[in-house]
């Protein structure tokens, strides 16, 4: 079935922005950071669809964020998901490609994509935040989801331990990055520092609750929210990863670690810090993988 | 009271030995790290000094590790100590001069330095791990108390905030070290950071519970028990600290971390990590500011 085309590319188009969320973010009170969201969208009174795919009680969730978006001034529209169809429904892509902005709720990331990924719904998602420079937003399992290898489960151990997370395919928002969400609150340090450990060319991006990192594409980043961002930056890293038997602790040395509390804001042309001094080569190519996708050259 | 002298520094005599632990070390099933403290001591049926003073409950704790010290074959002497005079005691001095090992209990940091600090029984413990290579051991409190400044007291915080950290004088075993004991357990990233970020020539080591970082002095060290211990290097870092409020989360780029789980060992003359990659110059400077005291030339 044919679909009726989005709004065209307008030159003028604002960038897209990428609002990823630790998880437990405010829905009633202050909501500073769902306010940021629906600020992004750069609309009025925004379409913003909501997608609750990765939760396991649907109805419940949708009720939540209906108020809540309805209270910031928002059109919010739920879509529940159960299966791929669902994903490929018409009606559903239609109003995606008209939205101002898509927020995926929490639950299980492993859920989310296997009903989203690869799906219509994740190809319009991408064309709006690229042409239309709508906001593309994810909480908890919604924000594992954004980057494009995709933290899916992991044990708890507060640090590095061979063989204790498991990786699949997310959704490509964020090509050289990971996410963890939850992040102090659930001590995940140490499973995002195993994931850099075997995978030292992915940026490891921990996000607490009530928090948000928000990406402004091509142009830099900021931090919302109660908590702080950690960068993990595993590129000069050395570890004895490849000697190791199953479960056992990783040694890691020249783990480089940024701390971005919220009010952090960050571009990627960015000269000098507030007190003037230069911004550090390192953190300013970790702006880069994250707001370009890229590796800087 | 003229002391008797202690024995004369031997030539040949072997180099001191630290032994941090972070706290809950096992004390009755294999405690592999009381043990390696027994073995450190380097004699066959070792003098182990007891010092109770940081604990509010001297003679349960002296019970606790008489018992385990009785277990691993050495022979403790344990003394409470309730004030400045009690350190001072020239009966106890007198057995601290001839022990093979000092082992400092847990409790209240600043309680074990207002009792300790600066008097004859800290000099002796100087004395016999510089001159006859005794093992200097602390748990928990006693860890803390090893360095120069100390960690006397922090807020909770999983991120490092302005303020929420207090220093004291420590024992001075490690000048440009401080430590942070029960690390991971107690999630204490974050005030080894609000420190780091105050104090970036101290190098921040976190203990894991039942874990012990193992200092050989001038030579080297070694990390035994079930947890890591965590390195963080704020020598290149940067930071907002001067700029903020009291109680402001601190915004940080460039944290180094090294982390070092069970079994790690690295000497200050490595020239190679065992699967021959160089070892990191950050690494070999952190080794050596532990082992030496100073950083390096």
């Amino acid at each position: 079935m044919p679909l009726s085309s989005p709004p065209s590319p307008h030159p003028d188009a604002p960038p897209g922005h990428l609002v990823i969320i630790g998880g437990g973010e405010d829905r009633s009170q202050d909501m500073r950071v769902l306010r940021r969201f629906v600020e992004l969208t750069h609309a009025a009174s925004p379409k913003v669809v909501v997608l609750t795919a990765a939760s396991r009680e649907q109805d419940k969730v949708a009720e939540v964020y209906q108020h809540a978006f309805g209270l910031l001034g928002a059109k919010p529209m739920v879509f529940a998901m159960h299966n791929r169809q669902d994903a490929a429904d018409p009606q559903v892509i239609e109003h995606l490609l008209q939205a101002d902005g898509v927020f995926m709720t929490g639950g299980d990331q492993r859920k989310l994509l296997s009903i989203i990924g690869g799906t219509r719904t994740s190809a319009a998602m991408h064309r709006i935040y690229r042409e239309r420079g709508a906001c593309i937003a994810g909480t908890s399992a919604g924000a594992s989801a954004m980057s494009e290898h995709m933290l899916a489960e992991g044990w708890v151990n507060p640090h590095p331990q061979k063989g204790a997370v498991d990786l699949a395919a997310g959704l490509g928002f964020l090509p050289r990055a990971i996410v963890d969400q939850h992040f102090s609150e659930r001590q995940r340090l140490g499973r995002l520092l195993t994931v850099v450990a075997q995978n030292p060319y992915l940026l490891g991006v921990g996000i607490d609750e009530d928090t948000a990192l928000v990406i402004e594409r091509g142009l830099g980043l900021e931090v919302v929210g109660d908590g702080a961002v950690t960068l993990v930056d595993g590129r000069e890293m050395q570890s004895d990863f490849l000697e190791l038997y199953d479960r056992d602790l990783i040694e890691l040395h020249n783990v480089r670690l940024h701390l971005l509390p919220d009010g952090a804001r960050h571009g990627m042309q960015e000269g000098a810090a507030p007190d003037s001094s230069p911004m550090p080569q390192r953190l300013r190519e970790a702006v880069a993988i994250l707001c370009s996708g890229e590796y800087p050259a």
